[in-house]
């Protein structure tokens, strides 16, 4: 399929935290969502390929014990040497080279799971075309933030809102 | 009036910021908004008092000609000593002292107007009623943040979210 989109799928605290500072996302638990998966499979079923982080997919093995992405390629960015995982690539192939590559290849939307550093390395190479926020009403103090200082200043356009329970979901246009 | 609440209404980028560095909120210049007023007269007519850190009211005046809050008692937190201004009153009373009194006596709720500190301090004193913040669909890259590193962690309750153009405005009980 030609043309798949870029698509940053992310939890945000109202603080700009996707993460502790060890990587994880236990905050999430007790959050109220609406009654079903808060669309989570319809956005799933659109996806072609995922791609994230080394931290990501650390956080992710330590969290299931089913890979929960393995109907689908996924690529995790690392620069060191990694284990063996049937699941999964590793790479650290320039993302201005795979994304395109994707784009035109992937049986349907990329989505970047996270985390910060590969968010920020997409934003800067304006490899990213939307962004889906989910707003969790709380306030974590520290962590890993979606925007870290230093991300390039730029404005979005506002797509859709939608409300589960107590998480807003905002999707923009990058 | 009893018990008038303690409202933070303010505009925060998607990450986080409600100024620049300097103080500045020029960045809201070009945001598209409703056709109206985005709701801010019908939220200032249900305010009887001001509250402020002397940086937002530096950057208050720094923006018009005439005090905008000239009709309301408005309190402005500062150290230091200050210049004489006929429509505020300089204070550095203990925001546990002045807060109580002002929600038994304000003819209307409380406006916390900003900026981060002074937020940080309501927070941390279990002073805040409600937070009503304006997404703006900018990312600014670096600036003072509404929940600078260091904020309380909490979870709050979602009881609104409003579109207007290309800002949401989300309303939480803290």
């Amino acid at each position: 399929m030609i043309n798949n989109k870029v698509v940053l799928y992310i939890a945000m605290s109202l603080d700009g935290y996707i993460a502790r500072k060890d990587g994880s996302v236990d905050w999430l638990d007790d959050v109220e969502g609406d009654e079903s998966d808060n669309g989570y499979g319809k956005f799933y079923d659109s996806i072609g390929t995922v791609v994230m982080g080394r931290l990501t997919y650390d956080e992710v093995l330590s969290l299931t014990d089913v890979f929960p992405y393995a109907d689908k390629p996924c690529y995790v960015y690392s620069r060191s040497k990694q284990t063996e995982d049937p699941f999964v690539v590793f790479t650290h192939e320039p993302l201005e080279n795979l994304i395109p590559r994707l784009k035109d290849t992937s049986k349907g939307d990329i989505w970047l799971v996270g985390g910060g550093q590969l968010v920020q390395a997409f934003l800067e190479k304006r490899l990213l075309d939307e962004i889906y926020v989910a707003i969790i009403p709380k306030v974590l103090g520290e962590g890993i933030r979606l925007f870290p200082k230093g991300t390039v200043p730029d404005t979005f356009k506002l797509l859709k809102i939608e409300r589960m329970g107590q998480i807003v979901a905002l999707s923009y246009k990058v």
